[in-house]
């Protein structure tokens, strides 16, 4: 099933690409003065396979899960936060659901492993695995079985917004702790150490940081993950919201719809998901720089430029919201903007 | 008059801007983790001196004219796009109208200098002073009296907007070869070489740009602008579309409201304008940094980050329109996001 979504995944459409970067050029404004919005507009005619793409119905999907890891005291906030946050998302009054009403996109929350049962509500979509993942300092973090079960269930729930009229998908996350697990993969894939990846998450002090990189150490020294298979990554150092986020990246590339990736916690998985299948990485979008410490580095492996650099580091599809707006923009500029033998402008010299 | 203008502006308000800071604080997110968004706020509060501020109407002012420059073949394009190009903002299809309507923004169009006249349209403002300015390599490019004119008009025409409910201006600019004035504006207030400032507009080539460059230095030498005096420099080596946009950045800081700065031409309206009234400092907001080589060292010299890099270079305010939604965006987190009480969210321990 997984092996189906990966090879469903496209290369982008050479022609479509280049038929828009074509149209580019006649437009009423010297050639390639609109930057990284013209390259953008190109990528997104080369994932939505036509020269002239529109955005319309935008969707950040956010995944919650829990983190055995946090009994080592590596976050800043107590874990009830995590089930605390995704009732305010349902309630409306999170910074995601500001900025998502912001540039008119939607909010899909998803349960994948939260610490806690929620009353059932219309907007919350349970797909609990298990109440939080083990304590990856002391073994897996979770069986290859229930990695899986996450990935699967992220492409499933991806599969059920593009039918109903997906055009782009902001990745985001909501688990306390989370950044440790994020790291911990980050560095078994690039090979850097610890040390150069992790930062201060939420907000942990100078012991809570060397406490957060020796966990993760110690994480990496216990499970031994194998950098070439994403799977045993994410099983033994991950998380079940960011095996969900791998399976909404690798659905929605299946799907050919793009992925605009926020933060630290959602890179974490787009890597996971191009260990996976290399070719989900032409569907990829970064929204931002987060502040977190190694962001770039990991930026940079997924060969990833960020569209803007606010120091944000809150995660939740924050950085995706944002960054909807410039995409939506981008296909605007190239769609709608005049050319010059229609405006009656003269071209350069 | 402008001394009255300057006398009018004040300082931001620090109980406001302090009172936004206290409430960024309490919302469901770890401190500081919006990044810029926050800052932004803050700045937002102590402009509109409340702690709660709020954007609704945004409007990009682009202001138009053109240079007797021109004659020394600084431009890859002919003199008369500036004139079409002030067509296309009228019927729609130019790269800002589509910017500002994916942004919900009113744009102005003002003719202060164009060379050629304009059929009348109620689309259009014509506060002409001349049919372009003088040949700056020669002589001054205006007279101080122009040049003061110019100012004049640009605050006149933001008090209009301001009345008609003008809550932030972006700063929007159309002209061939006005980045040859605004470079030469650059160069005599920081002192630099005009070959570290200048770029190539709208695509000269390297001939045209060493050329360019000769003339910038040809102009200050010819005119010798004293850096102290900001409408001396507007005079000599500026433009009627920079002075219109000196008083628009005076006249909003006049009246309480903030500056999205575009790109290389307004930023350097926009360092005329603090060495006219240094307490203009505070309303100004950088959208981005253009690709116009020297952007970044005029942008220090204000002491202003720019929110973005797009490698954009095409003015028309076409930042300042993608400017314009972060701010708002900044603006919504700080006003509609719940407070850690409110949503039941538990603190960091």
């Amino acid at each position: 099933m997984l092996e189906e979504i990966i090879a469903r995944i496209q290369g982008l459409d050479q022609e479509s690409a280049a038929g828009a970067k074509s149209r580019q050029d006649l437009l009423t404004k010297p050639k390639g003065s609109l930057g990284r919005l013209e390259e953008l507009s190109v990528q997104l005619a080369g994932i939505f396979r036509t020269p002239l793409p529109s955005i319309r119905d935008k969707v950040i999907v956010i995944i919650a899960g829990d983190h055995g890891v946090v009994a080592e005291g590596v976050s800043a906030f107590p874990q009830e936060v995590t089930f605390q946050m995704v009732l305010s998302f349902l309630n409306g009054g999170a910074a995601i659901n500001v900025l998502a009403r912001h540039v008119d996109a939607r909010v899909v929350v998803v349960d994948m492993g939260v610490a806690h049962d929620f009353e059932p509500s219309p907007l919350l979509i349970v797909r609990k695995i298990a109440h939080g993942t083990a304590n990856m300092a002391q073994g897996p973090a979770m069986t290859p079985e229930h990695a899986m079960r996450s990935i699967l269930a992220g492409a499933e729930v991806i599969k059920s917004e593009i039918s109903h009229g997906l055009d782009i998908v902001g990745t985001g996350d909501m688990g306390i702790g989370n950044t440790t697990p994020s790291a911990a993969i980050a560095a078994a894939l690039t090979g850097e150490r610890p040390a150069k990846i992790a930062g201060r998450g939420t907000g942990v002090d100078e012991e809570g940081f060397r406490r957060k990189v020796h966990v993760i150490e110690r994480a990496l020294s216990v499970n031994r993950p194998d950098p070439k298979d994403g799977l045993d990554v994410l099983a033994k150092v991950g998380g079940f919201e960011i095996g969900g986020l791998v399976g909404v990246i690798l659905g929605a590339a299946a799907n050919g719809k793009p992925i605009m990736v926020d933060g630290f916690i959602s890179t974490a998985a787009a890597m996971i998901a191009v260990t996976l299948a290399p070719a989900v990485r032409g569907y990829l979008i970064s929204a931002h720089r987060s502040r977190e410490s190694g962001h770039g580095l990991m930026l940079d492996w997924l060969g990833l430029k960020p569209l803007f650099d606010f120091d944000m580091r809150l995660g939740e599809g924050t950085g995706s919201a944002m960054g909807f707006s410039i995409a939506e923009a981008s296909c605007k500029v190239l769609t709608e903007m005049a050319t010059f033998a229609e405006a009656g402008v003269a071209e350069r010299r």
